[in-house]
Protein backbone atom coordinates (compact mmCIF):
# COMPACT_ATOMS: atom_id res chain seq x y z
CA UNK A 1 0.00 0.00 0.00
CA UNK A 2 1.68 3.34 -1.00
CA UNK A 3 -1.40 5.76 -0.41
CA UNK A 4 -3.69 6.12 2.17
CA UNK A 5 -6.86 8.96 2.15
CA UNK A 6 -7.15 10.62 5.54
CA UNK A 7 -10.86 12.31 6.16
CA UNK A 8 -10.39 15.26 8.34
CA UNK A 9 -13.25 15.56 10.80
CA UNK A 10 -12.29 18.08 13.90
CA UNK A 11 -14.65 20.75 11.67
CA UNK A 12 -17.60 18.79 12.57
CA UNK A 13 -17.38 15.65 14.06
CA UNK A 14 -14.66 17.21 16.81
CA UNK A 15 -16.15 20.54 17.30
CA UNK A 16 -19.33 18.94 17.69
CA UNK A 17 -18.07 17.00 20.72
CA UNK A 18 -16.52 20.34 22.51
CA UNK A 19 -17.48 23.80 23.71
CA UNK A 20 -19.20 25.91 21.57
CA UNK A 21 -16.81 27.74 19.94
CA UNK A 22 -17.21 31.18 17.29
CA UNK A 23 -18.37 31.07 13.63
CA UNK A 24 -14.87 32.73 13.21
CA UNK A 25 -12.94 30.23 14.76
CA UNK A 26 -14.55 27.31 12.53
CA UNK A 27 -14.17 29.35 9.08
CA UNK A 28 -10.31 29.34 10.79
CA UNK A 29 -9.84 26.08 11.56
CA UNK A 30 -11.56 25.32 8.24
CA UNK A 31 -9.51 27.16 6.43
CA UNK A 32 -6.24 26.13 7.81
CA UNK A 33 -7.34 22.55 7.62
CA UNK A 34 -7.57 23.28 3.76
CA UNK A 35 -3.98 24.12 3.44
CA UNK A 36 -2.23 21.04 4.58
CA UNK A 37 -3.01 18.78 1.98
CA UNK A 38 -5.53 17.16 3.12
CA UNK A 39 -7.58 16.08 0.38
CA UNK A 40 -11.61 15.59 2.31
CA UNK A 41 -13.34 17.53 5.06
CA UNK A 42 -16.36 17.09 7.10
CA UNK A 43 -16.50 20.64 7.61
CA UNK A 44 -20.39 20.73 8.91
CA UNK A 45 -23.52 18.86 9.93
CA UNK A 46 -27.09 20.35 9.06
CA UNK A 47 -28.81 19.48 12.43
CA UNK A 48 -31.57 20.94 14.32
CA UNK A 49 -29.91 23.93 16.82
CA UNK A 50 -31.64 22.71 19.53
CA UNK A 51 -30.30 19.32 19.36
CA UNK A 52 -26.26 20.17 18.84
CA UNK A 53 -26.09 23.77 19.28
CA UNK A 54 -22.10 23.55 18.28
CA UNK A 55 -23.31 23.54 14.74
CA UNK A 56 -26.18 26.19 14.82
CA UNK A 57 -24.56 28.08 12.48
CA UNK A 58 -23.04 25.55 10.01
CA UNK A 59 -24.78 27.34 7.16
CA UNK A 60 -23.09 30.34 7.80
CA UNK A 61 -19.39 28.60 8.79
CA UNK A 62 -19.64 27.14 5.23
CA UNK A 63 -20.76 30.57 3.46
CA UNK A 64 -17.92 31.93 4.93
CA UNK A 65 -15.11 29.13 4.62
CA UNK A 66 -12.52 29.32 1.58
CA UNK A 67 -12.91 26.63 -0.28
CA UNK A 68 -10.04 24.86 -1.82
CA UNK A 69 -10.90 23.19 -5.47
CA UNK A 70 -8.27 20.25 -4.03
CA UNK A 71 -10.41 19.56 -1.35
CA UNK A 72 -13.81 17.27 -1.14
CA UNK A 73 -15.63 18.61 1.65
CA UNK A 74 -18.76 16.75 3.31
CA UNK A 75 -21.49 17.50 5.47
CA UNK A 76 -23.17 15.18 8.34
CA UNK A 77 -26.84 15.09 8.34
CA UNK A 78 -29.52 13.88 10.36
CA UNK A 79 -32.71 13.94 7.67
CA UNK A 80 -34.57 15.27 4.72
CA UNK A 81 -34.72 18.39 6.13
CA UNK A 82 -30.66 18.28 6.94
CA UNK A 83 -30.43 16.63 3.26
CA UNK A 84 -32.27 19.55 1.72
CA UNK A 85 -30.02 22.19 3.54
CA UNK A 86 -26.97 20.59 2.59
CA UNK A 87 -27.70 20.42 -1.03
CA UNK A 88 -29.01 23.84 -0.82
CA UNK A 89 -25.50 25.04 0.46
CA UNK A 90 -24.11 23.54 -2.63
CA UNK A 91 -22.79 19.79 -0.69
CA UNK A 92 -22.10 17.09 -2.86
CA UNK A 93 -20.88 14.45 -0.65
CA UNK A 94 -23.29 13.98 2.57
CA UNK A 95 -23.36 11.21 5.58
CA UNK A 96 -25.70 9.87 7.45
CA UNK A 97 -25.63 8.00 10.67
CA UNK A 98 -27.49 5.07 11.78
CA UNK A 99 -26.57 2.20 14.88
CA UNK A 100 -25.57 -1.35 14.85
CA UNK A 101 -27.08 -1.37 17.86
CA UNK A 102 -30.62 -0.80 18.69
CA UNK A 103 -30.26 0.52 21.90
CA UNK A 104 -27.91 3.14 20.76
CA UNK A 105 -30.01 4.31 17.60
CA UNK A 106 -32.80 5.05 20.22
CA UNK A 107 -31.30 6.88 22.41
CA UNK A 108 -29.44 9.10 19.91
CA UNK A 109 -32.36 9.42 17.35
CA UNK A 110 -35.23 8.52 18.95
CA UNK A 111 -36.47 5.43 16.49
CA UNK A 112 -35.01 1.99 15.75
CA UNK A 113 -32.09 0.81 13.88
CA UNK A 114 -34.64 -0.61 11.42
CA UNK A 115 -36.60 2.44 11.39
CA UNK A 116 -33.63 4.74 10.19
CA UNK A 117 -32.70 2.02 8.02
CA UNK A 118 -36.09 2.79 6.30
CA UNK A 119 -35.26 6.58 6.74
CA UNK A 120 -32.09 6.33 4.65
CA UNK A 121 -33.67 4.03 1.82
CA UNK A 122 -36.37 7.35 1.65
CA UNK A 123 -33.14 9.94 1.48
CA UNK A 124 -31.15 8.55 -1.16
CA UNK A 125 -33.37 9.34 -4.04
CA UNK A 126 -33.16 12.75 -2.99
CA UNK A 127 -29.60 13.18 -2.66
CA UNK A 128 -28.69 11.50 -5.50
CA UNK A 129 -31.54 13.62 -7.74
CA UNK A 130 -29.52 16.42 -6.41
CA UNK A 131 -26.06 15.09 -7.68
CA UNK A 132 -24.54 14.24 -4.89
CA UNK A 133 -23.50 10.79 -2.96
CA UNK A 134 -24.86 9.59 0.31
CA UNK A 135 -22.43 7.74 3.01
CA UNK A 136 -23.78 5.74 5.51
CA UNK A 137 -21.72 5.94 8.91
CA UNK A 138 -22.45 2.89 10.66
CA UNK A 139 -21.75 3.50 14.73
CA UNK A 140 -21.40 1.05 17.26
CA UNK A 141 -20.01 -0.78 14.23
CA UNK A 142 -17.14 -2.04 16.88
CA UNK A 143 -19.45 -1.96 20.24
CA UNK A 144 -22.18 -0.51 22.12
CA UNK A 145 -21.81 1.33 25.34
CA UNK A 146 -25.39 -0.10 26.56
CA UNK A 147 -25.28 -3.16 25.04
CA UNK A 148 -22.01 -4.27 24.56
CA UNK A 149 -20.20 -6.28 21.94
CA UNK A 150 -22.26 -6.01 18.21
CA UNK A 151 -22.61 -9.17 15.89
CA UNK A 152 -20.59 -8.53 12.49
CA UNK A 153 -23.88 -10.20 10.93
CA UNK A 154 -25.71 -7.31 12.59
CA UNK A 155 -23.34 -5.05 10.92
CA UNK A 156 -23.21 -6.82 7.40
CA UNK A 157 -27.01 -7.20 7.50
CA UNK A 158 -27.48 -3.17 7.49
CA UNK A 159 -24.16 -2.56 5.27
CA UNK A 160 -26.26 -5.28 2.70
CA UNK A 161 -29.52 -3.40 3.25
CA UNK A 162 -28.35 0.26 2.64
CA UNK A 163 -26.10 -0.94 -0.46
CA UNK A 164 -29.05 -2.33 -2.05
CA UNK A 165 -30.74 0.30 -1.57
CA UNK A 166 -28.20 2.77 -3.07
CA UNK A 167 -26.41 4.02 -0.65
CA UNK A 168 -22.89 5.21 -2.01
CA UNK A 169 -20.07 4.74 0.58
CA UNK A 170 -19.99 3.06 3.94
CA UNK A 171 -18.24 4.17 6.95
CA UNK A 172 -17.65 1.76 10.29
CA UNK A 173 -17.71 4.44 13.29
CA UNK A 174 -16.42 3.49 16.83
CA UNK A 175 -18.53 5.40 18.64
CA UNK A 176 -17.08 5.22 21.99
CA UNK A 177 -14.14 3.61 21.37
CA UNK A 178 -14.41 -0.07 21.77
CA UNK A 179 -12.69 -1.10 18.98
CA UNK A 180 -9.30 -2.93 19.23
CA UNK A 181 -7.33 -5.32 16.88
CA UNK A 182 -9.25 -7.90 17.23
CA UNK A 183 -12.41 -6.67 17.16
CA UNK A 184 -11.15 -4.89 13.76
CA UNK A 185 -10.30 -8.11 12.34
CA UNK A 186 -13.56 -9.95 13.49
CA UNK A 187 -15.65 -7.23 11.81
CA UNK A 188 -13.87 -7.32 8.96
CA UNK A 189 -13.83 -10.48 7.88
CA UNK A 190 -17.89 -10.04 8.18
CA UNK A 191 -18.05 -7.36 5.62
CA UNK A 192 -15.82 -4.43 4.44
CA UNK A 193 -16.06 -0.56 4.82
CA UNK A 194 -14.96 1.88 2.32
CA UNK A 195 -13.95 4.38 5.36
CA UNK A 196 -13.14 3.37 8.88
CA UNK A 197 -13.17 5.93 11.87
CA UNK A 198 -11.52 4.88 15.11
CA UNK A 199 -11.48 6.66 18.53
CA UNK A 200 -8.74 6.12 20.97
CA UNK A 201 -10.55 5.96 23.54
CA UNK A 202 -8.46 3.19 24.87
CA UNK A 203 -4.93 3.73 23.52
CA UNK A 204 -5.82 1.37 20.46
CA UNK A 205 -6.51 3.76 17.78
CA UNK A 206 -3.56 3.52 16.12
CA UNK A 207 -2.84 0.05 16.74
CA UNK A 208 -6.74 -0.89 14.77
CA UNK A 209 -5.13 1.68 11.65
CA UNK A 210 -2.20 -1.06 11.46
CA UNK A 211 -4.61 -3.50 11.89
CA UNK A 212 -6.95 -2.13 9.43
CA UNK A 213 -4.37 -1.07 6.72
CA UNK A 214 -2.79 -4.61 7.13
CA UNK A 215 -6.41 -6.22 5.92
CA UNK A 216 -6.45 -3.64 2.65
CA UNK A 217 -8.58 -0.38 3.85
CA UNK A 218 -7.38 2.80 2.44
CA UNK A 219 -9.53 5.21 4.29
CA UNK A 220 -9.52 6.95 7.40
CA UNK A 221 -11.31 9.56 9.72
CA UNK A 222 -8.88 11.61 12.25
CA UNK A 223 -9.38 14.63 13.98
CA UNK A 224 -6.46 17.30 14.25
CA UNK A 225 -5.57 17.72 17.77
CA UNK A 226 -7.56 14.60 18.87
CA UNK A 227 -10.37 17.30 18.66
CA UNK A 228 -13.67 16.04 20.08
CA UNK A 229 -13.65 15.48 23.73
CA UNK A 230 -14.78 12.54 26.10
CA UNK A 231 -17.06 10.41 26.22
CA UNK A 232 -16.55 9.50 29.25
CA UNK A 233 -14.72 11.65 31.49
CA UNK A 234 -12.13 14.55 30.99
CA UNK A 235 -9.07 13.46 29.98
CA UNK A 236 -10.52 10.35 27.89
CA UNK A 237 -9.77 11.16 23.97
CA UNK A 238 -12.31 10.83 21.61
CA UNK A 239 -11.20 11.04 17.70
CA UNK A 240 -7.75 9.96 17.06
CA UNK A 241 -5.10 12.90 16.19
CA UNK A 242 -4.64 13.52 12.55
CA UNK A 243 -1.16 14.21 13.20
CA UNK A 244 -0.53 10.60 14.98
CA UNK A 245 -2.16 9.17 12.13
CA UNK A 246 -0.21 10.67 9.64
CA UNK A 247 2.83 10.62 11.39
CA UNK A 248 2.56 6.91 11.44
CA UNK A 249 2.20 6.04 7.94
CA UNK A 250 4.30 8.63 6.56
CA UNK A 251 7.37 6.61 8.63
CA UNK A 252 5.94 3.73 6.85
CA UNK A 253 5.90 5.25 3.68
CA UNK A 254 2.57 5.79 2.94
CA UNK A 255 1.38 8.95 1.25
CA UNK A 256 -1.44 11.31 2.34
CA UNK A 257 -1.03 14.25 0.64
CA UNK A 258 -0.82 15.86 3.84
CA UNK A 259 2.01 18.35 5.15
CA UNK A 260 2.88 17.10 8.52
CA UNK A 261 4.57 19.99 9.79
CA UNK A 262 1.54 22.44 8.76
CA UNK A 263 -0.62 19.76 9.97
CA UNK A 264 0.77 20.36 13.60
CA UNK A 265 0.62 23.95 12.97
CA UNK A 266 -3.01 23.74 12.43
CA UNK A 267 -3.29 21.58 15.92
CA UNK A 268 -0.99 24.44 17.84
CA UNK A 269 -3.73 26.93 16.30
CA UNK A 270 -6.51 24.69 16.99
CA UNK A 271 -5.82 23.91 20.71
CA UNK A 272 -5.64 28.11 21.24
CA UNK A 273 -9.21 28.44 19.29
CA UNK A 274 -10.40 25.69 22.08
CA UNK A 275 -8.39 27.32 24.71
CA UNK A 276 -7.72 23.63 25.84
CA UNK A 277 -4.98 21.22 25.79
CA UNK A 278 -5.74 18.53 22.81
CA UNK A 279 -4.75 14.54 23.52
CA UNK A 280 -2.33 14.33 20.72
CA UNK A 281 1.66 12.93 21.44
CA UNK A 282 2.75 14.20 18.38
CA UNK A 283 1.53 17.83 18.61
CA UNK A 284 2.95 17.51 22.33
CA UNK A 285 6.22 15.85 21.11
CA UNK A 286 6.14 17.03 17.64
CA UNK A 287 7.69 13.93 14.99
CA UNK A 288 10.10 11.75 15.92
CA UNK A 289 12.54 13.49 13.05
CA UNK A 290 12.63 16.35 15.36
CA UNK A 291 15.57 16.47 17.56
CA UNK A 292 17.10 18.02 20.44
CA UNK B 1 0.68 -16.62 20.83
CA UNK B 2 -1.16 -17.70 23.59
CA UNK B 3 0.42 -16.19 26.71
CA UNK B 4 2.32 -12.63 27.12
CA UNK B 5 4.78 -11.79 30.12
CA UNK B 6 4.47 -8.13 31.17
CA UNK B 7 7.16 -6.65 33.18
CA UNK B 8 5.21 -3.69 35.67
CA UNK B 9 8.19 -0.86 35.54
CA UNK B 10 6.21 1.48 37.22
CA UNK B 11 7.61 1.34 40.50
CA UNK B 12 11.44 1.83 39.33
CA UNK B 13 11.21 3.50 35.59
CA UNK B 14 7.74 5.16 36.38
CA UNK B 15 8.14 6.72 39.55
CA UNK B 16 12.23 7.86 38.60
CA UNK B 17 10.29 10.11 35.86
CA UNK B 18 7.89 11.81 38.55
CA UNK B 19 8.12 13.77 41.34
CA UNK B 20 9.32 12.10 44.29
CA UNK B 21 6.86 10.46 46.14
CA UNK B 22 7.14 9.69 49.71
CA UNK B 23 9.07 5.76 50.77
CA UNK B 24 5.35 4.36 52.01
CA UNK B 25 3.55 5.71 49.07
CA UNK B 26 6.22 3.60 46.65
CA UNK B 27 5.36 0.38 49.39
CA UNK B 28 2.09 0.38 48.73
CA UNK B 29 2.27 0.87 45.04
CA UNK B 30 4.63 -2.24 44.40
CA UNK B 31 2.54 -4.09 46.87
CA UNK B 32 -0.35 -3.58 45.32
CA UNK B 33 0.80 -4.61 42.58
CA UNK B 34 2.44 -7.92 43.80
CA UNK B 35 -1.40 -8.81 43.93
CA UNK B 36 -2.68 -7.61 40.26
CA UNK B 37 -1.05 -11.38 39.04
CA UNK B 38 1.30 -9.34 37.34
CA UNK B 39 4.82 -12.47 36.73
CA UNK B 40 7.61 -9.66 36.83
CA UNK B 41 7.98 -6.27 38.40
CA UNK B 42 10.71 -3.57 38.39
CA UNK B 43 11.04 -2.69 42.09
CA UNK B 44 13.81 0.21 42.45
CA UNK B 45 17.19 1.15 40.57
CA UNK B 46 20.16 1.42 43.15
CA UNK B 47 21.86 4.82 42.28
CA UNK B 48 23.73 7.82 43.65
CA UNK B 49 20.75 10.11 45.75
CA UNK B 50 22.15 12.71 44.05
CA UNK B 51 22.07 11.53 40.62
CA UNK B 52 18.09 9.95 41.07
CA UNK B 53 16.77 11.50 44.33
CA UNK B 54 13.42 9.70 43.47
CA UNK B 55 15.56 6.68 44.19
CA UNK B 56 17.26 7.57 47.40
CA UNK B 57 14.96 5.60 49.59
CA UNK B 58 15.01 2.29 47.21
CA UNK B 59 17.19 0.04 50.19
CA UNK B 60 14.03 0.94 52.72
CA UNK B 61 11.11 0.81 49.57
CA UNK B 62 12.72 -2.92 49.28
CA UNK B 63 13.04 -3.73 52.76
CA UNK B 64 9.19 -2.97 53.53
CA UNK B 65 7.61 -4.14 50.58
CA UNK B 66 5.59 -7.35 51.23
CA UNK B 67 7.53 -9.72 48.45
CA UNK B 68 4.74 -11.96 47.06
CA UNK B 69 6.76 -15.23 45.67
CA UNK B 70 4.44 -15.47 43.11
CA UNK B 71 6.28 -12.35 41.65
CA UNK B 72 10.14 -11.97 40.14
CA UNK B 73 10.95 -8.79 41.65
CA UNK B 74 14.57 -6.90 39.51
CA UNK B 75 16.51 -4.05 40.57
CA UNK B 76 18.29 -1.39 38.04
CA UNK B 77 22.05 -0.47 38.80
CA UNK B 78 23.96 2.01 37.01
CA UNK B 79 27.49 0.24 37.79
CA UNK B 80 29.30 -1.97 40.32
CA UNK B 81 28.55 -0.41 43.07
CA UNK B 82 24.91 -0.31 42.29
CA UNK B 83 24.67 -4.03 41.53
CA UNK B 84 26.51 -4.98 45.17
CA UNK B 85 23.56 -2.84 46.75
CA UNK B 86 21.00 -4.91 44.85
CA UNK B 87 23.04 -8.42 45.15
CA UNK B 88 22.74 -7.37 49.03
CA UNK B 89 19.59 -6.64 49.27
CA UNK B 90 18.58 -10.08 47.73
CA UNK B 91 17.60 -9.24 44.20
CA UNK B 92 18.56 -12.02 41.73
CA UNK B 93 17.07 -10.28 38.41
CA UNK B 94 20.05 -7.05 37.52
CA UNK B 95 19.44 -4.57 34.75
CA UNK B 96 21.87 -2.05 33.05
CA UNK B 97 21.43 0.45 30.48
CA UNK B 98 23.47 1.20 27.47
CA UNK B 99 22.55 4.01 24.85
CA UNK B 100 22.94 2.66 21.28
CA UNK B 101 23.39 6.27 20.20
CA UNK B 102 26.95 7.56 21.63
CA UNK B 103 25.61 11.21 22.33
CA UNK B 104 22.65 9.72 24.35
CA UNK B 105 25.02 7.63 26.27
CA UNK B 106 27.55 10.20 27.31
CA UNK B 107 24.79 12.49 28.37
CA UNK B 108 23.49 9.36 30.72
CA UNK B 109 26.32 8.32 31.55
CA UNK B 110 29.40 10.63 30.55
CA UNK B 111 31.04 8.17 28.66
CA UNK B 112 31.07 6.00 25.49
CA UNK B 113 28.86 3.44 24.03
CA UNK B 114 32.09 1.66 24.37
CA UNK B 115 33.19 2.22 27.60
CA UNK B 116 29.95 1.45 28.97
CA UNK B 117 30.20 -1.80 27.26
CA UNK B 118 33.39 -2.70 28.89
CA UNK B 119 31.91 -1.45 31.84
CA UNK B 120 28.98 -4.24 31.43
CA UNK B 121 31.67 -7.23 30.54
CA UNK B 122 33.23 -6.16 33.45
CA UNK B 123 29.91 -6.67 36.12
CA UNK B 124 28.87 -9.96 34.41
CA UNK B 125 31.20 -11.92 36.30
CA UNK B 126 30.20 -10.32 39.56
CA UNK B 127 26.28 -10.65 39.13
CA UNK B 128 26.34 -14.21 37.84
CA UNK B 129 29.08 -15.22 41.03
CA UNK B 130 26.11 -13.82 43.50
CA UNK B 131 23.86 -16.39 41.63
CA UNK B 132 22.16 -13.50 39.71
CA UNK B 133 21.21 -12.62 35.97
CA UNK B 134 22.16 -9.66 34.47
CA UNK B 135 19.53 -8.02 31.40
CA UNK B 136 21.41 -5.25 29.24
CA UNK B 137 18.89 -2.84 28.36
CA UNK B 138 19.75 -1.07 25.04
CA UNK B 139 18.47 2.83 25.38
CA UNK B 140 17.83 4.53 22.34
CA UNK B 141 17.22 1.74 20.43
CA UNK B 142 14.59 2.73 18.01
CA UNK B 143 15.63 6.49 17.65
CA UNK B 144 17.98 8.94 19.62
CA UNK B 145 16.97 12.22 20.15
CA UNK B 146 19.87 13.83 19.55
CA UNK B 147 21.24 12.13 17.18
CA UNK B 148 17.86 10.83 15.32
CA UNK B 149 17.53 7.64 13.43
CA UNK B 150 20.05 4.54 14.90
CA UNK B 151 21.19 2.19 12.69
CA UNK B 152 19.75 -1.44 13.61
CA UNK B 153 23.00 -2.85 12.48
CA UNK B 154 24.79 -0.66 15.66
CA UNK B 155 22.38 -2.24 18.00
CA UNK B 156 23.32 -5.46 17.02
CA UNK B 157 26.70 -4.89 17.25
CA UNK B 158 26.45 -3.99 20.89
CA UNK B 159 23.49 -7.04 21.70
CA UNK B 160 26.47 -9.42 19.74
CA UNK B 161 29.20 -8.11 22.06
CA UNK B 162 26.46 -7.97 25.53
CA UNK B 163 26.01 -11.89 24.66
CA UNK B 164 29.61 -12.46 24.07
CA UNK B 165 30.83 -11.16 27.03
CA UNK B 166 27.99 -13.37 28.87
CA UNK B 167 24.84 -11.13 29.64
CA UNK B 168 21.63 -13.13 30.37
CA UNK B 169 18.86 -11.32 28.55
CA UNK B 170 18.50 -7.85 25.98
CA UNK B 171 15.99 -5.57 26.06
CA UNK B 172 15.30 -2.73 23.80
CA UNK B 173 14.56 0.66 25.18
CA UNK B 174 12.14 2.94 23.26
CA UNK B 175 14.14 6.03 25.35
CA UNK B 176 11.94 8.65 24.05
CA UNK B 177 9.01 7.80 22.08
CA UNK B 178 10.79 7.61 18.68
CA UNK B 179 9.75 3.52 17.53
CA UNK B 180 7.08 3.15 15.19
CA UNK B 181 5.99 0.12 13.81
CA UNK B 182 8.37 0.47 10.94
CA UNK B 183 11.04 0.91 13.20
CA UNK B 184 10.33 -1.83 15.46
CA UNK B 185 10.15 -4.38 11.86
CA UNK B 186 13.41 -2.77 10.79
CA UNK B 187 14.84 -3.13 13.84
CA UNK B 188 13.72 -6.96 14.62
CA UNK B 189 14.64 -7.96 11.32
CA UNK B 190 18.43 -7.19 12.32
CA UNK B 191 18.36 -8.37 15.64
CA UNK B 192 16.06 -10.01 18.46
CA UNK B 193 15.49 -8.43 22.34
CA UNK B 194 13.92 -10.92 24.92
CA UNK B 195 12.11 -7.77 25.85
CA UNK B 196 10.72 -4.34 24.78
CA UNK B 197 10.00 -1.54 26.03
CA UNK B 198 7.94 0.92 24.60
CA UNK B 199 6.65 4.51 25.50
CA UNK B 200 3.52 6.28 23.63
CA UNK B 201 4.92 9.51 23.17
CA UNK B 202 3.46 10.02 20.12
CA UNK B 203 0.58 7.07 20.17
CA UNK B 204 2.06 4.45 18.53
CA UNK B 205 2.44 2.89 22.10
CA UNK B 206 -0.02 -0.57 21.79
CA UNK B 207 0.48 -0.55 17.97
CA UNK B 208 4.17 -0.85 18.18
CA UNK B 209 3.44 -4.46 20.20
CA UNK B 210 0.79 -5.11 18.05
CA UNK B 211 3.53 -5.47 15.73
CA UNK B 212 6.18 -6.77 17.57
CA UNK B 213 3.72 -9.44 18.51
CA UNK B 214 3.44 -10.48 15.20
CA UNK B 215 7.23 -10.83 15.26
CA UNK B 216 6.75 -13.75 18.08
CA UNK B 217 8.01 -10.78 21.20
CA UNK B 218 6.08 -12.23 24.01
CA UNK B 219 7.86 -10.14 26.52
CA UNK B 220 6.95 -6.51 27.65
CA UNK B 221 7.40 -3.66 29.90
CA UNK B 222 4.60 -1.50 30.83
CA UNK B 223 4.19 1.28 33.57
CA UNK B 224 0.35 0.95 35.47
CA UNK B 225 -1.18 4.42 35.03
CA UNK B 226 1.17 5.27 32.44
CA UNK B 227 3.50 6.96 35.11
CA UNK B 228 6.58 7.84 34.21
CA UNK B 229 6.15 11.58 33.17
CA UNK B 230 6.86 12.98 29.77
CA UNK B 231 10.17 13.71 28.39
CA UNK B 232 9.40 16.74 26.66
CA UNK B 233 6.06 18.73 27.63
CA UNK B 234 3.61 18.02 30.30
CA UNK B 235 0.92 16.04 28.86
CA UNK B 236 2.73 13.68 27.01
CA UNK B 237 2.88 10.74 28.20
CA UNK B 238 5.74 7.98 28.63
CA UNK B 239 5.51 4.81 28.99
CA UNK B 240 2.86 2.68 27.71
CA UNK B 241 -0.07 2.18 30.59
CA UNK B 242 -0.07 -1.29 31.62
CA UNK B 243 -3.79 -1.33 31.73
CA UNK B 244 -3.84 -0.52 28.22
CA UNK B 245 -0.96 -3.17 26.98
CA UNK B 246 -3.57 -5.91 29.28
CA UNK B 247 -6.63 -4.78 27.83
CA UNK B 248 -5.54 -5.22 24.09
CA UNK B 249 -3.54 -8.72 24.70
CA UNK B 250 -6.60 -10.18 26.77
CA UNK B 251 -9.24 -9.01 24.17
CA UNK B 252 -6.58 -10.62 21.99
CA UNK B 253 -6.99 -13.76 23.81
CA UNK B 254 -3.70 -13.77 24.86
CA UNK B 255 -3.00 -14.54 28.51
CA UNK B 256 -0.98 -12.45 31.03
CA UNK B 257 -1.86 -13.57 34.53
CA UNK B 258 -3.43 -10.20 35.09
CA UNK B 259 -6.35 -9.02 36.88
CA UNK B 260 -7.28 -6.31 35.03
CA UNK B 261 -9.90 -4.79 37.35
CA UNK B 262 -7.11 -5.23 40.54
CA UNK B 263 -4.87 -3.44 37.69
CA UNK B 264 -7.29 -0.10 37.36
CA UNK B 265 -7.74 0.11 40.97
CA UNK B 266 -4.32 0.03 41.19
CA UNK B 267 -3.75 2.57 38.42
CA UNK B 268 -6.58 4.72 40.89
CA UNK B 269 -4.33 4.11 43.53
CA UNK B 270 -1.24 5.14 42.12
CA UNK B 271 -3.30 8.35 40.42
CA UNK B 272 -4.04 9.33 44.42
CA UNK B 273 -0.35 8.67 45.52
CA UNK B 274 0.96 10.98 42.76
CA UNK B 275 -1.56 13.04 42.60
CA UNK B 276 -2.06 13.54 39.01
CA UNK B 277 -3.82 12.87 36.11
CA UNK B 278 -2.69 10.22 34.78
CA UNK B 279 -2.15 9.05 30.82
CA UNK B 280 -4.08 5.99 30.43
CA UNK B 281 -7.07 5.41 28.78
CA UNK B 282 -8.00 2.47 30.02
CA UNK B 283 -7.91 3.90 33.52
CA UNK B 284 -10.31 6.98 32.30
CA UNK B 285 -12.93 4.86 30.22
CA UNK B 286 -12.60 1.65 31.59
CA UNK B 287 -12.20 -1.85 29.84
CA UNK B 288 -14.44 -2.06 26.33
CA UNK B 289 -16.51 -4.32 28.44
CA UNK B 290 -17.80 -1.78 31.12
CA UNK B 291 -20.99 -0.99 29.98
CA UNK B 292 -23.11 1.95 30.78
Amino acid sequence: MSEVSIREVAPRDGLQNEEPIPTESKVRLIDALSETGVRRIEAVSFVHPKAIPQMADADEVWRQAHKNPEVRYSALIPNTRGAQRAIAAGFREIEVVVSASDTHNRRNLNRSTEESVDDIAALIPLVHDAGATLEVIVATSFGCPFEGDVDPDRVAGIVARVRADGADRIAFGDTTGMATPRRVRDLLSAVRPDLLHFHNTRGTGLANILTALDLGVTEFDASVGGIGGCPYAPGASGNVATEEVVHMLHDMGIDTGIDLDRLIETAEMAEKLLGRTLPSGVLRAGPRTRLV
